[in-house]
């Protein structure tokens, strides 16, 4: 016994050096995601909750509970890396996005999308960021320089996608969510280009040709990220439909999927482009094409995967924000002056809002005017819902922030203290707040057939479309009309928009050229019962 | 256009920068993994290379290929790691391989696996060590201590399972698969377990209470860290099946089931117990019970990730031994004597060969002596195979010697590179010569009907037993008889052995007090032609 006593003391011993502290940290983290499972699917019926939000209340939970038993010393079981976080939690997020993302709703919004993700974005740039240097004038906050300002605007016109996925629904409205969604994909995108374009240009001289130059260099990045997505896709297509053809292995295709996905984002990143772009494309293409090459148990492996790849990773993202929160290293500046932090994260909310409703209505507005039927046009509930629901800032806005404002993630200036802390303050509050009002407020302004709330307030945990039977997802796409005789729904969906005769021309040549080469579903017709039949009701 | 070529200059400099270089080596990295899925697809047909050797020739010539680019300096995008080794590659290996082990013919070979395994492991680490000890006297090879010996005996006793199940075929050699690969799974707990107690205990004083404290705390390790694995797998057997009943939700059924098998791993690390014991135990828990207690989705989708995960984890490993193996840095001290470093290698591959022939073909005969039955009995030609089929060293050999005569991958030492270097050779020089010459010798000491061997020749990528059709091999353990009515085969084999009465009695444990509990199949019918079926064959 008292053996045993002794080798329990030593292993206690060994317990305190660094390298077994890691052990303990990761034993933690690990513990506390499963908790966060168990949970969030414990308060899935609850209309108000949603998994980032427990997921963030544990992690705050937590970091108070490591800051009381450590003495006040550190409330982290890791240092927020920004690494971590566009390295391996982003890229699986996003490419299941685009894997799951309704590719028809998709296109048939692409204009409207991209106005709303790369001009909205620039014009809540704007806002934010000189309504900064305007009401930051009066504030104490130490010395901040217009690179610093500009990098403000950036960190908060990046609107969260993961939480977006979490409020929005996409079957039951599909409209808002590929709005809403498809724009936090863009404006991405476009916070990392204007935060690099920030951080690298001469902004001394600002002038009409580097704005010019900005311009350019912003469609260059946004086309060829497209572009590479799209091929590196297509090359997963050709290369499984080559080699496997006849001779299926179910994880050789599995892996290489994940493989070319991932090598996909890290290509972009190695030209410098923007690796979220390319690799959301990436799963449109692989889910049109690549999906279609394997084997049946490949298809529910990679689906499931894929979606449950995207699901840790946004827990673990919430989980580490929330642990974060309480950063004392700077909080320690904020507390002489807790006014201060209070009025800079007011005012930062403020701007916010006002950046956001500045371009969702007029560019709301514009899109109705380009659409014939009525049915079609935003109307301004909906306006209302997609302002509201793009308000929440989340962990891309953190990992600018530490990016900007601090040097692997510690900082010794009171400016740039209280910019991080102030980046919590805002994202904690508008996740929390917004998050909670979300799913009421589309309640309220959306009213829906009595049977479908019901079937969201069970669901609310499989915001990717999984309530979709087993195959259903990633086959909907391009479904209707996909046999030579175009349907009446079809023929009639022709007429109304040119946008239909756009994907009409699509239709011939990805049947004519693209399938041939890259595989796909083709020419197969619809089974009665099948989870393609459903699409047909869309 | 000029414009163009300075961006593409600026861009080129920035890749100078110490953070893209990262980027370029993972980019590298992820791009070498798929060419050796691709190339492993291709060369499929080949009856002499497997998946391992197409990842090691790959893994060297890009090592080649760098350092000739880099002038000599360095051969290798990453520094080999022991934690990305121990802490993200193996466990998805092992755990994968519990959870699609065959477990009525492992618990039918319990005794004989545990022999092998840690009898047998300790037999081999003494000859190893008192060989080493004996006959490098004489070579000029620098100051080895005492504790070095004993560790060489460690790495060099620490048979690969991972090239184990690339070799051997579950369907074809059942008996022959499950006792090297049940023997490589104990055998690896037993080094590491050996290794850790070498570097702990205090070795100037060896005597008989050093001797019983080292089996007493053996013992204790590998009962704590099985218990720990059954424990960890009947839990999330237990909240499966508690909170899911009813409403299910694939996405957090595979990651709970994905993140508990890696919290037993996590814990037994915390408690200084064996990870790997730990996990293997665990997958074979959750292959019994949780396993049935989620979706089909759910089956399908984990039976293949985790198969996926370990098959991309197993490439991994071979690739980055393949290119450490030109490690210059250790290389450099050897070329000055390299008939030093020849003769070293070819001592510790005798000795290797010695000590595992010393402890297969005694213990083989002590568990023929057990066995009544003929057909149970390991004949000669078995022996041979599994003896020559277990002298594979791989990453754990590789692991253990850069944990033992490196400081983070470093030494200026003469003896210890030596070591590495020698270390090095015999990996590879096992991993591809014996690798090569397994196949052909099982066929030629083995002769299979001829179909069997056509089957094997196009099958050998998928080593863990996914020929098998969709939810085949999870489910076949505790099948026959699984209903309450025994069948005739059942009866016959029930009289054949008294490891069947432990089965028959298990078996009504099982069904009377932990299915209840912990879920399940229960007593499921056989449906003729569903995958199931083919266990009564057996």
């Amino acid at each position: 016994m008292d053996q045993m006593y002794s080798f329990v003391q030593m292993k206690l011993q060994n317990l305190a050096t660094s390298d077994h502290a890691s052990v303990v940290s990761m034993n933690l983290f690990v513990a506390l995601l499963c908790a966060c499972i168990v949970i969030g699917h414990l308060l899935e019926e609850s209309r108000w909750m949603n998994e980032s939000i427990t997921a963030l209340v544990i992690g705050v939970t937590t970091g108070v509970v490591i800051l009381l038993i450590s003495g006040g010393k550190s409330s982290h079981l890791l240092v927020f890396s920004e690494d971590l976080f566009f390295i391996y939690l982003l890229p699986p997020i996003i490419f299941n996005a685009g894997f799951q993302v309704k590719k028809k709703q998709f296109f048939r919004n692409f204009i409207t999308i991209i106005l709303f993700g790369a001009v909205g974005t620039l014009i809540s740039w704007t806002i934010i960021s000189f309504g900064a240097i305007q009401f930051f004038k009066n504030l104490d906050i130490g010395s901040l320089d217009i690179g610093d300002y500009l990098a403000i605007g950036t960190i908060f016109a990046a609107t969260d996608s993961v939480c977006t996925l979490q409020v929005l629904n996409q079957d039951e409205t599909p409209l808002l969510y590929s709005l809403v969604f498809g724009e936090g994909v863009v404006n991405d995108a476009t916070s990392v280009v204007l935060f690099n374009a920030i951080q690298s240009f001469d902004l001394t001289h600002l002038n009409t040709s580097t704005a010019f130059h900005f311009l350019g260099n912003f469609f260059y990045l946004f086309l060829t990220s497209t572009l590479l997505g799209v091929l590196t896709g297509l090359l997963s297509a050709y290369i499984i439909k080559k080699l496997y053809f006849g001779r299926h292995s179910t994880d050789r295709e599995v892996a290489l999927m994940m493989l070319m996905a991932y090598l996909s984002y890290m290509l972009a990143e190695l030209f410098y482009l923007s690796g979220i772009l390319t690799v959301f494309f990436c799963g449109i293409v692989m889910s049109h094409y690549t999906w279609h090459n394997v084997t049946e148990s490949s298809r529910v492996t990679t689906k499931h995967a894929f979606a449950t790849l995207s699901f840790v990773a946004e827990i673990f993202i919430f989980l580490y924000v929330g642990m974060d929160a309480l950063d004392i290293e700077k909080w320690q500046f904020v507390s002489d002056s807790p006014g201060t932090s209070v009025a800079v994260s007011s005012v930062l909310m403020v701007l916010v809002m006002v950046g956001r409703a500045a371009f969702v209505f007029p560019l709301s507005f514009l899109s109705n005017l380009a659409k014939k039927s009525q049915t079609e046009k935003i109307s301004i509930q909906e306006q209302v819902v997609i302002w509201w629901s793009g308000l929440m800032r989340g962990a891309v806005s953190m990992a600018l922030a530490y990016n900007q404002f601090t040097r692997s993630g510690h900082t010794q200036l009171r400016g740039n203290a209280i910019m991080i802390t102030s980046t919590i303050t805002v994202v904690l509050f508008s996740t929390v707040v917004f998050g909670l009002m979300t799913k009421p407020l589309i309640r309220i302004l959306l009213p829906q057939p009595k049977h479908t709330t019901s079937a969201t307030a069970s669901d609310p945990n499989t915001p990717k479309s999984l309530t979709v039977s087993l195959l259903g997802s990633a086959q909907d796409s391009f479904d209707f009309g996909a046999s030579d005789v175009p349907r009446p729904s079809s023929i009639r969906a022709l007429l109304t928009t040119p946008t239909h005769t756009v994907h009409y021309y699509w239709r011939k040549f990805d049947n004519a050229v693209m399938r041939p080469m890259f595989g796909g579903r083709g020419f197969v017709p619809f089974v009665p019962g099948s989870p393609t039949e459903r699409s047909i009701r869309e």
